[in-house]
């Protein structure tokens, strides 16, 4: 795409056709100034298949609002729309609706709510707030999803794989995996899910973080062709980085050739009086080839050289590994914990993919139309009560048992405040059979979640760093219970009603169910 | 992110960090000029897990292209990189090499083969083939992957779609839940591959294609909340859209409330002189529901109007709903062909991350180097054969068998030319005891697949049209052999090795083994 063509299809043409064609029907209508408040959220935790989440961690917001700071109709964006014509040949957009736009279609007049980036965030509560004129509003749905679902699903899979490799460091490798330059918002989400550095060069630029990286198999290939051999290779890229020496050993054969050709060098750094930095593993039995590797490093007396693991990593194979690690260092004499401490993960397609479930299905809803001063819940009624969205104005809150673990998030309307409550009902949000109460006794703390963002189109937020948001994600992730962080078969956390919002929803569902009769 | 550090990200630093720390030790030893060739293939078809892909569709070449055109190192990037700093804070990178890099780090001295987009492709056939100098052309790596991979999945993807579909109309909806702005190439690899239509209305305008949308669930729900129904919404979008006339029916009950009021609205547009399009059902059973809405809108005059379907939809979804319907409607009296032909698909999800399988193992592997004006090939030999390229430079032929159906792709040596042999060995390209012979007089044509695109730098190639690509796709597509083009299981499409290419392969093969004992 040529940077003139990029410029059109990222600005706020960037949307799907049907937001264009509802706003002209909102604004011959006269209600295209009406507030309303839409409510995103995901509806279930990302199911990769044999695995599944227990919770997300939330990103994407920054870029958003990056994206909406501009996004504006130019000229020639509304010639565009002008020259849109219905299957008779007539125009689809009038003259008096594309000055108005012209005008009008900015996010000034929004107000935006938000759970910040880096939370811990689970389905069915808000992540973001949108409430203002009903053309904007509309406006902003498929830019809003684009930006957050991506940037969710991957910050969610990071911090999977952060924990399924035991704090080790983990590098960002996705860049040829990903879709196009998609693959840079990857790594943003990445770095606040649970990845420590990434290979992208431009993605480490922008965001301050020092890119990682070693060498390729056809740098080797190369230097055989040449009649230099894989010790030649290494040899030539110790010398230029002797200070960073990092192997890739698995271009001939890990434990014949590339172990031992990085050992001489290691040994040649030394007495030159550097200290060589380690190896990587690309393929085969990335378990039992660590364990050699840290054998023969051991006994060549490099101990504390470190072993960088990639090859279509992900949480599981990472956990696989450190399993059999565990099993099979004792067998040969080693100390698997030493092994595993020296462990580094570099992870790409199935990060920058989140592998087993590529989207995250967040979605936008209508939840509320203000008509004279007056909030008026709007719902949809699908065939499945648990697609059926939470009407109206409401807050989120989250609630923290005595040891601190956050036990449940509470979804309350507006004038409530969970605070002033003695005794809370947690109601399940669909099925009306559950409840559960908690006596305030039982409560350490609770936390409202969702935090104004922007005001009227002005930002009323301090945009985090990536380092806060990652103190964040790690703080959160430690208060939820052991049970909602395992891998497999995670504990369900309980989202819940209160017992005034829930008696709003049921009594909505049976007015609109009967009058649809 | 900001429009300033998108530039910095999408621009020359849009690569892995070891493509730079390799280039300085070409550089440092004195091999950054050597010229090399780099092929560009995948190893197997996109695996969604119970059906399977027996072709690809090339794509992305012409964005990769524009990627090239304009990416270079600034006086910035160079700084960054001279900041680079080593574990004991030495430099990374020295100041001749930047100099150079700055000078020569362009890819102005790449000559550049690919088989054109949109056409059939299968693994371990190159796509790409990319000579040049070492650096230049080991630098291109990472954004070819990029943009090569991910298009070439996602034209397969809708190619597969579009077949199952029968060729009814296949519009992408897949904005909202593609990587960032990595969803954009997805709409033209759609294209390319067989969607006919999107809903994004930047990249319809950049490509030059209508956009397409009706309306959503919350337009509805914006008029029920005001009192003024669902009825009342269809009525205003009929009244702004007469010609245009698409209803989305699912908001409260297809079958008796969306429906009805569709034909409500149909009439008296039909009484105003204007016909409607039709509607779109959104959940449920959609084969189920497409059979009733086809019966009420027959039984009510409207037997023309299309039925678009949409939710989670994808190859085999449609298939199901297709096989259902013929199942299903003779016992409604309806006829299943006028109803499948009447159905348009709408696809988002599963589209854009290429559910099942969401990312295409496209590699760059070094295959020859120049030294002294002979190409030696090089070659990486990993644990399974199947792994190991095939070396050195090539060519790539299509052969047609008497029915002029595809009937194997065919690797020889570069001065090979099948035309001129009596009778092809056709050798498996890892399996060294298989082997198939074709006579000449079995076969109807013989066709190089890689055309030359780029010399010296220099674009020699002109570069088709969107539907030019569409019309190549359809066409490799109909000279398939049916097998190949099945859904599941899939028959395997030959690649294959000249009698003297496997010989070069077996040998080096075995002389690296041995030199690597």
């Amino acid at each position: 795409m040529k940077p003139t063509e990029r410029e059109i299809a990222e600005g706020i043409l960037f949307t799907d056709y049907y937001q264009l064609t509802m706003a002209q029907v909102y604004y011959r209508m006269g209600l295209h100034e009406k507030t309303v408040q839409f409510d995103h959220f995901f509806r279930g935790y990302p199911d990769y298949g044999i695995h599944k989440a227990g919770y997300c961690i939330s990103a994407g917001l920054e870029w958003l609002l990056d994206w909406m700071h501009n996004a504006h109709f130019m000229a020639d964006d509304i010639d565009y729309l002008r020259a849109q014509t219905t299957r008779t040949g007539s125009r689809v957009f009038d003259d008096d609706f594309l000055k108005w736009l012209s005008a009008n279609g900015t996010f000034d007049g929004l107000t935006i709510y938000a759970i910040p980036e880096g939370r811990v965030v689970h389905p069915n509560v808000p992540l973001t707030v949108v409430i203002g004129p009903m053309i904007p509003a509309q406006l902003l749905e498929t830019s809003l999803l684009n930006h957050l679902n991506y940037q969710t699903l991957i910050a969610t899979k990071a911090a999977r794989m952060e924990r399924s490799g035991r704090g080790q460091v983990l590098i960002d490798f996705g860049l040829r995996r990903g879709q196009d330059k998609g693959a840079n918002a990857a790594v943003r989400a990445a770095l606040i899910g649970g990845a420590d550095f990434t290979s992208n060069v431009g993605m480490s630029r922008v965001l301050g973080y020092p890119p990682k990286g070693t060498h390729a198999h056809s740098m080797v290939q190369a230097f055989m062709a040449l009649g230099m051999g894989e010790l030649g290779a290494f040899r030539a890229y110790a010398d230029v980085y002797p200070d960073d020496c990092l192997l890739l050993v698995d271009t001939i054969d890990s434990l014949n050739s590339g172990i031992p050709n990085a050992i001489t060098v290691f040994e040649e750094l030394r007495r030159k009086g550097y200290e060589p930095v380690g190896i990587r593993l690309d393929s085969g039995d990335l378990a039992y080839l660590s364990i050699q590797a840290a054998k023969m490093l051991d006994e060549a007396g490099f101990p504390d050289t470190i072993i960088v693991l990639s090859n279509n990593l992900d949480e599981m194979v990472i956990w696989q590994i450190i399993t059999q690690i565990r099993e099979e260092a004792p067998r040969w004499d080693m100390d698997a914990e030493h092994i595993i401490k020296r462990l580094s993960y570099g992870v790409g397609t199935r990060l920058v993919t989140s592998w087993g479930e590529p989207a995250l299905g967040g979605v936008y809803k209508l939840v509320a139309v203000c008509d004279n001063n007056e909030w008026i819940p709007a719902i949809k009624i699908s065939e499945s009560t648990d697609k059926t969205p939470n009407p109206g104005h409401k807050l989120a809150w989250r609630i923290y048992d005595k040891r601190g673990k956050a036990t449940a998030d509470l979804l309350s309307l507006e004038d409530e405040d969970p605070h002033t409550m003695d005794r809370i009902s947690l109601h399940h949000h669909t099925d009306y059979a559950k409840c559960r109460a908690l006596d305030r006794a039982e409560i350490s703390e609770i936390e409202p979640l969702l935090v104004e963002i922007m005001h009227d189109g002005k930002l009323v937020y301090d945009l985090p760093t990536i380092e806060q948001m990652r103190a964040r994600r790690e703080a959160d992730v430690e208060r939820l219970d052991p049970g909602v962080r395992r891998l497999i078969n995670p504990h369900i956390y309980h989202v819940s009603l209160t017992e005034k919002l829930w008696k709003v929803k049921r009594d909505l569902v049976a007015t609109l169910s009967e009058s649809s009769q």
